[in-house]
């Protein structure tokens, strides 16, 4: 069972790519709140598909129907619950890959965890579909977080091998995070986004397609946020980036890179800032040390793997004939996700630290 | 709250480093088991202290005491508890550490959130001493896991910049592991221990601390473990991993190194091999797709920063003169973690995958 | 929050009575199995309102929407879904209630609990609206314990002061179960029906309400299910059975009564019966010691009070002015919730019992 | 699984009656707690054993051995443990035991689920032995929720067919509960204290036990704590009440009772204090509306059955032989359990409405 999330507030999603539609409960979250729902669109619109030769062609209007929790233009402090029809799917496209297991997707694991029952009409319950609900809580999850200073932003570190830089000080501030959401391909050193633009068409055209990395820092959370063991910041955040489809590795701060430092170098020296503020002279660990954050921005890196789905002939097994073939995947596809999977992603950790924040608060108010 | 893990079997951690004792509740085993003393004591032996210059001189004789759960031999059925006390902490060392935040351990965010009531004494609850019992319960979930010819093998895969190669194929066996979890610096490639040694060696006569990678596989994981989506592999294997003190990544797989790669190069292609059984060519995917196992082994990365504490003077901030201080920790401290954290990792994805085969088998005997 | 209940079968309910609509997303059912629909509608006809006069007018029909987890008339094994669009609410009737607190509802305390944003229409998320989709829910579980051979059934025991008798052995079977669901006040003494009947018509009248008590029965739960303390069958099946409205009491076996018995007399003995099978002669503990079944009938009566709801003026505070007045809640109401109780008791009792039939055979496979 | 309890705080015990010891952890405490150890020794000899002629003879000196969680008299914010080592045990008592099912006792439910592995000596886990701990939770608790003014007072309301009088609003006071608590046969009418104990020795000389029912108030308990459904203050309640064992029955304020009133007689009318607080003229619902408080006290009664373990001889299975057969059960018992258990629902009750308190200020703080 895995459709229920959180520990202060709890999300349960629901849905299949190609069935009526998908959704999402969130519970506990505080009542009175008004959403900004051109902002929660804003943020589906960052996810949306159909917009260009950089994405897939199936087009998601994405109508959000709000079922309960929302009273006169305020949370109720009940389940918000949304359901967003599916609308677009062509399950002419996908319903002769039933027996023919997709490589890189999970066709295969599916049909034998669920016995081959699972819905395999464009990945059913696996679908990347799921995370559009999934958008809309962590836009609701940002403007709570928002209220608190608190601010996410992202830049996609890499396509392929096209690099960006890694973010600096100077860019961790919620103007620029505006400015990078604002980007399709939202990059630092902007002269990479042509030739990352580039790669993924030239992906395409060969019907192949590509992977990346994102950064994403979250700043101003304050220190004491967080837990030791299991749950550090670390352990909650990376349990929930791993959720978003095509995940394959996640480091925070120098990351993998921190084992090639001595730890004379590795550990972040403290000092008072001129406030009177702790601060960190590196940031190394990413602002957390023993699962707790130190007041420093949490920045942390999400490997995104190629599209699965690629219109290459590709071999791989037919379960009912038991033999292998190949075969052409039809249907549309990014030939890359990563520009799609960035809000995703921040709406991961936008929940995450919104639910690490809720904990961190569980005494105020008692003697 | 952090102390309690697990959906089907779950721990409960307790101790402080310099406290009377540590200890673990293991809920959710089955009856009738007979524990391997023996084998749990070698394991324990796996991350011991004290036993030679790459280590910290600190002696931790880890006699389990068990407190309940454990009749005539076998596991009971209910909690299943044991303690292990504290002996040769030596407080004096730490008691003059409870002002200055030493860099790059938990002493700032530890005290911020536990509003300065932590116990500082040694790290206090965030001490690696903590992994103690949960090396003992790795221990029992390897024997339940081995029954089901399920085995977890690891080796470094890197010292600071010395290099071990990748897991191949040949060395995902038993047999392998078995030998390889005799060695304290536990490579394939035998050459680069020495390397490896030496490096350390200088590490610590330059008062100084190095980090490392470990690469941990998983072998004979049947098809259909796992879930999607907030409890996929990937999910609940960081979230434990990043439990462990001094994790800062962990990639599956290819990793990061995935995002280089066009989709027809990551997707692994199914095959029948000659006795019938669904393999892939490939593995780039760590045998998980949609969070789900799909029989090839789950292989892992972790990165692990180099040990915090350090002999070389450091400035950091005394939070009682609010001022900055140069400060050397005395003590005793191992120059490198990564030889005894491989254990330690181990356990962590032996407990992870145990709990995740109970959950496959949910609705074994159901119609 | 309190959305989501379940260990291994998870329920998220989300709704207003007044809202759009209500409904249930059901995470962990086994995939494979067909649903028969026609006995959900059947188990919610026995819930359903505005049939005759023992009932509210408001009629409520219930179409059962799927968002989620069928297909080709099979559980998908993902998360199943369910929406129950409002239809014939009157809001006006309710509105003006905003500020003044209905005497034996939740408008105060959720007023207070929410800040002033629930949703006063109608009770809002309080209303027992919500238990349509929790009835659907109800009567998927009956149809896997049904496979299982364990059958729940209830007759009331009381209405006011009109009592039927206790069950007894003979009425325990699936047969008797099928009878008394398809009655409305479904009794085992068939003389009491009309007195009730005429007393729930007689508080009508007198613009009152009546309460009484519901007994229930699961049998062929196999020996060994349950656990002792914190998850006794005790614990989950009150803890369920308090979340349906209006309930203030809940006593398994002789109940309160055994509390007169002396030791001698309460403990059930032992027997092997013809066949060999372990059964007691007397089943004063409802079947279950130490919290765990020992293969009796799980027996336990419920409480409820009279509806809230009345149309004789009543006084109360208003929020708004401060004062206190007097008001005769106009609208429909049932002067009697216990008939249509019955089949949402069965249906908490249900959920409970799968969920820890699941529980019990965690570790079937396992050597 | 069984061993841990709770959202807000968690509790883990473990431990058998003969085995090494019984022990707890707390986890979630806020840090910086003193505890008054006097009133947790206090606490503990309320459900002391081996006082009187109304109690079993087994001497449990009850130790407390803090390992964790305790630093510099403060709690640390880490999980706090206990281990109570068992001293008096007599095992040979019960070795006779293992195959003999003692009626009313959870020897066969127990050697079922656990497929024979249970410790059988006295109970083993399903021992009240291990209300040990959870009174010093409940302690810890009650301490906790002093500083917000919550109190809970409890009287024995019958021991058979001796009765004392309810609570009445007079007695709803610290210093009343605090009498209440100094007695062993604690009751509201001083005159049936003597025949109480007349009937236990009654049936203590019979070589045979008797039950009782405990009616406990919760004051000061401020409106909006709890929630609607799954976790209604009742559900929690209910749940805990019924972990202790020997419970078989709960209700509400008038609970049974309720069912015989009209609902214009049972709904709370509320109204303004002459302080303007909100106060209901009656509390037949004990408080609780929709699952949450509304400021009144909470009040209910929790039924006992007679102690199980009686000396007279009694007819039941051997498991081994497949007979019946006819035992008398030697050692030390209560001849009943009920003035020892009214500390334990104290305990089950200050350890819920703890929880429950943390839960509702969950959003304390944020704007």
């Amino acid at each position: 069972m895995s459709a229920t999330w959180g520990e202060n507030i709890k999300l349960t999603i629901f849905g299949e790519s190609h069935g009526p539609g998908v959704g999402i409960v969130i519970d506990g979250l505080p009542p009175g709140l008004q959403i900004d729902m051109e902002f929660v669109r804003n943020e589906l619109e960052r996810r949306a598909t159909g917009k260009n030769m950089l994405m897939t062609a199936r087009k998601e209007p994405d109508a959000i129907e709000i079922i309960s929790g929302y009273f006169d233009y305020h949370t109720t402090g009940g389940p918000l619950s949304f359901v967003i029809k599916n609308k677009d799917q062509k399950s002419k496209d996908y319903s002769q890959l039933k027996n023919w297991m997709r490589p890189g997707h999970a066709d295969y694991t599916g049909n034998v965890k669920y016995r081959g029952f699972n819905d395999y009409r464009g990945g059913g319950h696996f679908s990347a579909r799921i995370t559009t609900p999934f958008v809309v809580a962590g836009a609701i999850a940002k403007q709570i977080l928002a209220k608190e200073n608190i601010y996410i932003g992202s830049h996609i570190k890499s396509i392929a091998n096209i690099e960006d830089r890694d973010f600096e000080e100077k860019d961790l501030n919620k103007n620029i995070f505006g400015e990078l959401a604002k980007e399709q391909l939202c990059v630092l050193n902007k002269e990479v986004a042509n030739k990352m633009r580039d790669e993924i068409l030239q992906a395409r055209e060969e019907l192949d397609s590509v992977g990346g990395i994102v950064e994403t820092a979250i700043i101003n959370l304050p220190a004491g946020v967080g837990e030791p063991f299991f749950e550090s910041i670390e352990s909650k955040l990376a349990s929930m980036i791993f959720s978003v489809p095509a995940v394959k590795g996640i480091e925070f701060g120098k990351g993998f890179g921190i084992t090639r430092l001595r730890g004379s170098e590795a550990n972040d020296e403290y000092y008072y800032d001129k406030n009177g503020n702790v601060k960190t002279k590196t940031n190394n660990n990413a602002g957390i040390l023993g699962g707790i954050s130190n007041g420093m921005p949490i920045v942390f890196k999400t490997a995104l793997k190629p599209t699965a789905s690629i219109s290459k002939p590709q071999k791989s097994i037919n379960i009912e004939t038991k033999k292998e073939e190949e075969f052409a995947i039809t249907g549309r596809h990014d030939p890359c996700i990563v520009p799609r999977a960035v809000v995703i992603l921040e709406s991961a950790a936008a929940l995450t630290i919104l639910d690490m924040l809720i904990e961190s608060r569980r005494y105020n108010g008692f003697k």
